[in-house]
């Protein structure tokens, strides 16, 4: 990189709980490089740059860093605008400009492809800018990676809430639905499985978009589970398509819609509600209620996993030592070299862009309604330690007087 | 209380995250007590009591009891039954037989009611049973008490909620709403002002069951937040009714009913999901987005107030001392005594049972769309210390070179 030339960072996509470690990892370690000229971040994401919406973060102090660090949800503001070939010429243009010498973007795999058209553009153009996308989101779904950062902290979450779930249908017996975000890859989804202590806790079954869902076989084991256990916990994808790859929710609806003259009460609501619909009009069983987790799974600040929150940091300043002192543009990729320990290397953008890793089969139970233990191992450090776990009273009964 | 008489002790109505710690206070202090003979813990509230059907819970070692404290959601098993006072007649012939001496019910107000029956019965058979009820309730509405136990982490949870929903709606700007559980009594949702640190923080806006909801003025509202801030975070009571007490939920059901002949996908769902539809159709604003948080309110075991987890143990161990010790039936009361500081009473039964208590005027801002800072200083030690609080960034904008 040219002395005093200088750095822009930008975040996109969704948020997530530990994005802002990235950032002021990225922030932080550009300040520390000698010859820096200044941090500039634009405020969201490539909205920003195109508009030249520029905050100067050399004069942040540190201790507000920190504070921001710890805060979910991208504090540079984010954007879901997928530039163009077009576009991405224009963010070059507004880069050389400000004699950017490296662009950071943190996102997911829609970053990573405009961060390869302006890595593109740059070549083409025989600029010395880098380009470097830091990888960020809680679906996990990012090729080359053994896991990306934020998807920690939502596997957490997501395990939490299993928890309380299970506890609630053994104390109130139940089915109960929780509706976990993943439109195409179901690791978060999967994670539910972290919450079991015991071998009949929930979640019993575990529904995610690699595998069709039928809605006659999804009725008949949830009557199994609930005669073997007087209750029944379900995770499940907002993603779900049959085996003609229809989503879940569509099917529902046109039910409904077809039933619509006779019957409206059935109609509309999210898939959680009509699958509670479905389940009480199939089974005949009183208590059956469904959660859509829906954005608090990903912006979570009290439920963090460690793991998480070091490595979005790490990324963050890998990413900077990569761009900045060996002057290469790529993606930041997340490898597991130990159990557990990881190291972080670049690969080329086009790897990484635009594509989605779903997951494999081996996490995966042959019916499609369960998780291996393979997946437990692989899952379990991601969420951090200290999961909580539940205790059971384990007393032995009272001898009856009246017959009871 | 008789020599070697023994104590049953229940658990009645909705979960919460600390219920197993008045369970566990009350355990280890009666196993405490000199003379105690048998501990008993009913399965499944005042059902399990009819069935006889009990744990011994005298043979729990404290390690157990221990881990059951910290995890959510009645350990016994709960009901939702609201026994008259013939079934109560039934309760009393059970404890009878079973040589109980004093009997614990851990609840909110239905639970309150049952001890009533029950301690009146035992008075009128001049038995020497006492009854003592626990307080315990998410809703924070039980009279006589300046807050219950599970309130706190609820709140707390909420709180947590809303700090991460503000921070989406920075990143990706929009209209939010949270649907928080509470059908009479608002405390809950109005602790979603504890998720605000700077002055134009979210929630903007703060519906509860108190004050009548106009649909109209609600759109006026989130219309003038949106021009004022780009962006608008809505915390909302489950039970908000209209002007005429009718349920907004079946009101705007009722219009989706109207529309169904011409226009069936605005049909259904919960009322988060219609509201997002009203607004959408109303405002023309693109990012509108609703959560129901649901059951993960009562049972979240990874952000539990510290204060709420003390003293949900406490009541569990003053009942005890007032049931047993002192040999009187009521109803234990958290009464505040210093800012912040609390003490314990015990109330006749007949003052808490089946009695709701509501936000009183001094909480709400005269025009019923947010709190005072009466409610804020009022519930922030509820809460519990740590709780999560924002940092954004404070750099200045860098010059345009283009334009932008």
């Amino acid at each position: 990189m040219d002395p005093n030339s200088n750095i822009v960072i930008a975040q996109g996509g969704g948020p997530t709980a530990v994005i802002n470690q990235s950032l002021v990892g990225a922030v932080l370690e550009a300040r520390n490089i000698p010859g820096t000229g200044r941090v500039y971040g634009a405020r969201h994401g490539v909205e920003g740059i195109l508009r030249e919406d520029f905050l100067d973060l050399s004069r942040e102090t540190p201790t507000n860093l920190e504070r921001v660090a710890g805060t979910p949800s991208a504090a540079l503001g984010s954007t879901r605008a997928k530039p163009d070939r077009e576009t991405c010429r224009e963010i070059f243009r507004v880069l050389q400009a400000h004699d950017v010498g490296c662009f950071f973007y943190i996102g997911g795999n829609d970053s990573a492809d405009t961060v390869r058209l302006v890595a593109g553009y740059a070549r083409e153009q025989e600029s010395s800018l880098q380009a470097v996308h830091i990888p960020k989101t809680i679906d996990n779904d990012l090729v080359h990676n053994d896991h990306t950062p934020g998807f920690g902290s939502a596997a957490r979450f997501v395990a939490c809430c299993f928890l309380g779930a299970n506890q609630e249908t053994r104390s109130l017996p139940g089915i109960y639905i929780g509706v976990v975000m993943g439109r195409h890859a179901g690791f978060l989804t999967a994670s539910a499985a972290l919450a079991r202590t015991y071998g009949d806790d929930g979640p019993h079954l575990v529904y995610v978009p690699e595998r069709p869902f039928d809605l006659e076989d999804f009725g008949r084991r949830v009557l199994q589970t609930h005669e073997k256990y007087g209750r029944c916990v379900i995770a499940l994808s907002e993603g779900i398509s049959d085996r003609e790859g229809i989503p879940v929710s569509t099917r529902l609806q046109e039910n409904v819609e077809r039933d619509a003259h006779g019957n409206v009460q059935l109609a509309g609501g999210q898939l959680g509600d009509m699958l509670v619909a479905y389940l009480k009009d199939t089974l005949r069983i009183q208590r059956v209620r469904a959660d859509t987790f829906g954005y608090l799974q990903r912006s979570f600040a009290a439920c963090i996993s460690e793991t998480d929150r070091r490595e979005a940091r790490e990324v963050g300043e890998k990413a900077v030592h990569f761009g900045m002192r060996e002057r290469r543009s790529g993606s930041v990729v997340i490898r597991r070299t130990g159990n557990y320990a990881v190291s972080y290397d670049l690969v080329p953008l086009e790897e990484i862009a635009a594509k989605t890793r779903l997951l494999p089969d081996a996490f995966l139970e042959p019916d499609g309604t369960g998780v291996t233990p393979e997946f437990l191992e692989y899952v379990r450090p991601l969420a951090g330690p200290g999961l909580p776990t539940a205790g059971r009273l384990a007393a032995p009964p009272v001898e009856k007087k009246l017959g009871g």
